[in-house]
């Protein structure tokens, strides 16, 4: 176990490991463009190699844990375990490669959780998003009145945009991100003419609660 | 009296509460989409039941209250009595069937009242708003000012954009959000060709009007 | 020269004083409408009465004031003054109407000098604008340097919108503000396949600049 | 070298130096128009004086200088003197022009280290960019993950957006700046009627990492 905790610890294998997360995430960019089939062989190789190598490591550091019932108390230790099992489903028929190289795509996340400062980073984050919780629900809310409202009205103007309350809510997000929100809104204008109050007010209220969703962090960040 | 003060102060009866209204949010929702006759039929039930509920509920914590004055003294009180109010309004014929349904919508609103988190977010929002009078008031005579030169000297280029005061400042809200400025300005361009200056004033003022905007915010809720 | 004091300190002269600018701006708004010959009559009239009224009430307020020589060394008197003189030049003929029912439209600003909360606000304004004086210059700079490479690389491409350096700093600036500014990178790109690092790193600088400006106008007022 | 000194430090050289950056900077605005024959022989002329001047400036200031080792440490030293040993390669044939001219953009960047304000200004804003250096590692595998998810499913329905993973990088910037992006969406989603999910938790993500990016610099800028 000592053996295997040296490794662990050791600063080359640690650049090593980095190394091949790096390969794997190059290996992902790389197929994505068109290949002879000789490098097309090469990848599928480097990606057995890639599979075989996080098996390892994880195994490697499974066993240099002295818990071995606390090592997968570790959120970082379960997430790594996952990719590597994921990766390891054979997907060979044509209909699925596509899932697999999907999959294969989750293991740049293990650059998150192998260089320990983007992983307090992430726990930062993830850590702010709990006091976001009541201004998101109100944001929600406006969201959810404002598609209802919208696809009650404008259903039969244009049932692309606002055809049932789920294509409305997107709708909504669009004319919040204001793309081409004055398309939308000139559409509704000729039906009904005072509709301009409706994305007006839309853009006002969810803009506000935006800016309070911002000054929110921003005072949360402070206070650390 | 303390019967129906135990109701209302039953932990049981208020998540039974938020479940209706979390319910009605979602009737409002499955309305939107074409529905077969049977499942129409079962919503306008759904309907009834939670209106005469609303009216209940509404019932119970105005007996509960020692103060029958005070109870209207209270925003939220105020707030969700007028809602139920509204909704007992009958509306069958099929003219007035989209404003019945409108004003059903506004239920969704009862969850800001029942969450008291939410109350409390949005008291301390609109507390925020009377600071940012005199800024809006000096945006509002901004966009007044370029409206009314907008509407002056555009009028004839593009009656859609610029026709009329009103016209002119939805045209320069539209502005202030970046979309598709450049396809107002260069048409005005053709005709006068230094408009530009017009577009790029407009914008930086306003801009900086809005940046002081939200320093503003965010200041008053950095001193609370 | 009491009399015109007490006058001037009137509270119902100061309110009768906003209602005829609040007038005399709704005026502006009205005359961008299509309107009968009766109603624009009545409109020229009331102009008349409005530029009268405006001359008396600066002759009061000059009247009253007891130092003559330190009433135009006041920022705002001037302001005033200029104002109510530019609208005393008749503009009859044709062509001048329109110049002067723009500069009718500067009246609304008289609405600033007259409210202190206006006027207060405002100079806080512009004085946090010599702050930025220097990320200005920066953020200029960087927009000369992409306008003259722009113009020069760009200018066969799209003459509308490279064929100089001030057409080119336009473009700069639609492509700051993200206005179908991937339309005009996709055009040069055919061209320069490259050409997508010079919008990008336009981007970045500019997006950097402005972050900048922004957090040195929250710091500066946060420091007051 | 006392003498050479005295023209360092001398306020009417200094000043001198800046109006010939400024001069330069004109007459590369002033380029990009088109010149009647005896104008641009003109500028031709001017631009071998300015690139004689700046020749001589840098020597007298490397001659004034008492440890001439030190003089190659500092940063704007080297800057100043990479710029003018670059616009001294000859550049006459036609091919070479345009590399000639753009050589000599950036002769505009003197502006920044002739003025202190703006060399200090520069510094903390590099100094700045250390910090953020995980933020935009996590920003950078955001995008690379969504790159290679979309090149992956996308690649066959718009090969000019999906292509491959470089390409969909664009895109993806394209998407962040919400320029035309539902126009992406709502081809994609003809074929995967659940992209938006695709492109909606990319906004939160990117959005989400873009806003602890602007924090950081905030709270940063604001400790110093
Ligand atoms: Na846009
Ligand atoms: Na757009």
């Amino acid at each position: 176990q000592t053996k295997f905790e040296q490794i662990k610890s050791n600063k080359a294998f640690e650049i090593f490991v980095i190394s091949v997360i790096v390969a794997s995430a190059l290996l992902i960019g790389v197929k994505t463009y068109p290949l002879p089939q000789s490098v097309h062989q090469l990848t599928l190789i480097m990606d057995y190699f890639i599979t075989i190598f996080f098996l390892i490591e994880i195994t490697i550091r499974f066993i240099a844990d002295t818990n071995k019932k606390r090592f997968f108390h570790n959120f970082w230790n379960c997430f790594d375990s996952l990719i590597v099992l994921i990766s390891l489903v054979p997907v060979d028929n044509s209909d699925m490669a596509v899932v697999g190289r999907l999959i294969r795509v989750f293991r740049v996340l293990r650059m998150v959780s192998i260089i320990p400062e983007l992983r307090i980073l992430l726990t930062s984050l993830v850590k702010a998003l709990p006091q976001l919780g009541y201004v998101m629900l109100l944001m929600f809310i406006i969201f959810y009145i404002y598609a209802a409202i919208g696809s009650t009205l404008f259903h039969a103007i244009n049932p692309v945009l606002w055809g049932d309350i789920t294509i409305a809510l997107l709708t909504l997000f669009r004319v919040m991100t204001f793309e081409d929100w004055t398309d939308v809104m000139y559409e509704t204008m000729e039906v009904y003419p005072l509709s301009w109050i409706y994305y007006l007010t839309f853009i006002f209220l969810s803009a506000f609660a935006f800016l309070n969703m911002v000054i929110g962090i921003v005072v949360s960040v402070m206070e650390q």
